[in-house]
């Protein structure tokens, strides 16, 4: 094992037992020293990685924000409209229920939430947003194309992450989600 | 005037007042000390109605919940379930447009998110999440209906609530956020 390759799963270990415990504590009821003991290392281990809780929290989201970033890069690579949109679709909708726990936690948190829609409008070339809204209703939408976008963006991540559904199965809340997310931007049924 | 007609009239002036400061300072920018110098009252006047910011909070977004509450009783009334849906769906959509500025505010704030949930999943004869469901999907839903249920619901009201479309006129955004719903719950197109 290369001295990277150990950095690299310290590091994905720390984001896993953060993640643990900031579902089961709140990202406020969660310290340092809490994640240091899940460790089972010291505080100051912990600060070699992470300057703050806050890093940490921003490197536990990010990952699925990227993860999104690439479905939609993916997406923009198919040939038709209609193509595009149920690539980037099935790809949304799987990222919601896999991380499912990530979003109930993005859903019940301000500084999570915060953060989540700072990395989202970040003026980059093109933010998150406008390339999800690009992808789903094309360059330069009708306003009905733009608010059905903001609905099944909204709506399916809130119902993916919800606490009352988070006993169904990932076939199951998928085929849902999917049909739903359809629905709403005029596709046709499978 | 009556003494309840002038003290009910110093109450809403006082909520409006809070819900501006609020839109735009955050619940936690706004002090007890900002809401008084606003209304031109002293400190201690507003404590005579209000024993914490946080009771000012939950007037503020009181009225609304309760408005919901109403509108899902009166759909109850109605013979048919397409008319019970269609009349908690325009009126939910109504409730929506109108208080945009409340929904952006629970939106982006921890504090009025947190108590519009307490207050949606108090455990009464039944909670107006409850209550939602049933009238919008019946007694004993489906899971792809309680699922659709809500999408609807989270999806119009954070696109309703989004500083994106602020711009857009009530008429507008009620129909456009109608004709989703209707959408969404598989209901005909008007």
């Amino acid at each position: 094992m290369t001295a990277g390759t150990a950095a690299h799963d310290t590091r994905s270990r720390l984001l896993d037992a953060a993640l643990k415990l900031f579902s089961k504590h709140g990202l406020e009821g969660t310290s340092m020293q809490m994640i240091a003991d899940a460790l089972g290392v010291t505080k100051a281990a912990l600060y070699y990685h992470f300057k703050s809780k806050d890093e940490i929290i921003e490197a536990v989201a990010l990952p699925a924000l990227q993860e999104m970033e690439q479905i939609l890069d993916a997406a923009r690579t198919k040939r038709s409209r209609g193509a595009q949109i149920d690539h980037a679709l099935s790809g949304f909708v799987d990222l919601i229920v896999r991380e499912r726990t990530l979003i109930r936690l993005f859903n019940s948190d301000p500084g999570l939430r915060r953060l989540v829609n700072q990395t989202l409008q970040a003026p980059r070339d093109e933010n998150l947003n406008t390339k999800m809204k690009t992808v789903f209703a094309g360059a330069d939408p009708s306003l009905a194309d733009a608010i059905a976008v903001h609905v099944m963006s909204a709506g399916l991540a809130m119902a993916g992450g919800a606490p009352e559904f988070a006993a169904i199965d990932d076939d199951t809340l998928r085929q849902h989600l999917l049909d739903l997310g359809r629905r709403l931007l005029g596709r046709p049924r499978r």
